[in-house]
């Protein structure tokens, strides 16, 4: 192990806690740590392509995914949703405060070499296949390549 | 210290965190990690039995373990419930592709020595007792106990 | 690094998360760990004072602050909340049991010397600023200190 690193497992798709990991994975990739983020259940709807086309999912899969349509640009607040009041004005609050939006931190967090895994357990749940992803996610893994980084790791958080 | 070790916070009784929660603590245990899982809060509801007396427990314990009923059987996922259909539909997903149910899981971790310990604390707020846990339970403890493990923990997660 | 340490990060504002939290926090620094909490997202409402005048924010950033008034007084659980009933069954249920409520809890945390740090970033989304928050609060800062603190922290927590 020759450079500190730390793990994010992306479990929600709330738009708060998205914010918050790749607020932190951006500071440590800043700071030089090597990052690694694994996105499981609703939080790969963070790494999705906003349009995904039925192919050869099941009925099922299909209708996981339709309830769950949408991308980075279209998560909402984990409270205070109001019809989605809450969420646009903190939109118009980060805008003003010149913070960079979602789709500019997956942007900032590729270019400093932040890795994206999707989690393979998940997918097969929510009728996601590795091409509704978007060209910034490097590889589809399990829970075993995520401990292999996670045992090596100085920090290792569950947002 | 002879072996890694991991430790995991089940502080939710939501299916999918619960799942989410069993497949890296059986994939570490396959791995050769010691894991210890600390169920607190809702989190007991997930080694609870089934049908729980009312024993000698006051009117709001047990009012408040009503309220809670049920077990790892009978949860629920986080976001799509809508009537129960977003949980059948992953239960039917998950048969589909042949993984374990939640107590089929429980069930695997034990046998693979995973260390289930309840929370003392917790216990006394949700008006339950050692009785009213699953036989896969080894201990009942506190904080300490925890943060004893933790300290000496490679992995370390809230769930 | 003289000491061991552990790191929370606090997100959330639910009664039940709060308590998880600093008991933690209590519990690692009455066995001598070095204690950080980290206040983030709506994580900020555990440590703000019970009323904040409107000042010189914005009238996004005041509406923000009104939309989610309140203090460590007033958080609700996640869960059963039934017009607050299931709040004060579990209040109730604490002061029978002799458990310090949440204020009580802050108190002693710093009595214990636990670090409150306030995320600078959240501050702006939420319209709070430094004086909005409770005399306990011991600095405002971003995630590049907490990252600092997390990789020497023996445990680090997201809640």
């Amino acid at each position: 192990m020759s450079k500190e690193s730390m793990t994010i497992i992306v479990f929600s798709d709330d738009l708060d806690r998205a914010l918050a990991a790749f607020n932190l994975a951006n500071t440590g990739a800043s700071m030089g740590l090597d990052v690694t983020m694994f996105f499981t259940f609703w939080g790969l709807r963070v790494i999705k392509k906003d349009v995904v086309a039925r192919g050869s999912k099941s009925f099922m899969q299909w209708m996981m995914g339709k309830m769950k349509r949408g991308s980075a640009k279209r998560l909402k607040m984990s409270q205070m949703n109001m019809l989605g009041m809450g969420t646009s004005i903190m939109k118009s609050l980060m805008k003003k405060y010149r913070m960079p939006s979602l789709p500019e931190m997956i942007a900032l967090a590729k270019e400093q070499g932040v890795r994206f895994v999707a989690c393979t357990t998940s997918m097969a749940l929510m009728g996601l296949a590795a091409e509704d992803f978007i060209d910034e996610v490097d590889e589809v893994a399990g829970a075993a390549t995520y401990l292999g980084l996670a045992t090596e790791g100085k920090v290792n958080l569950f947002i």
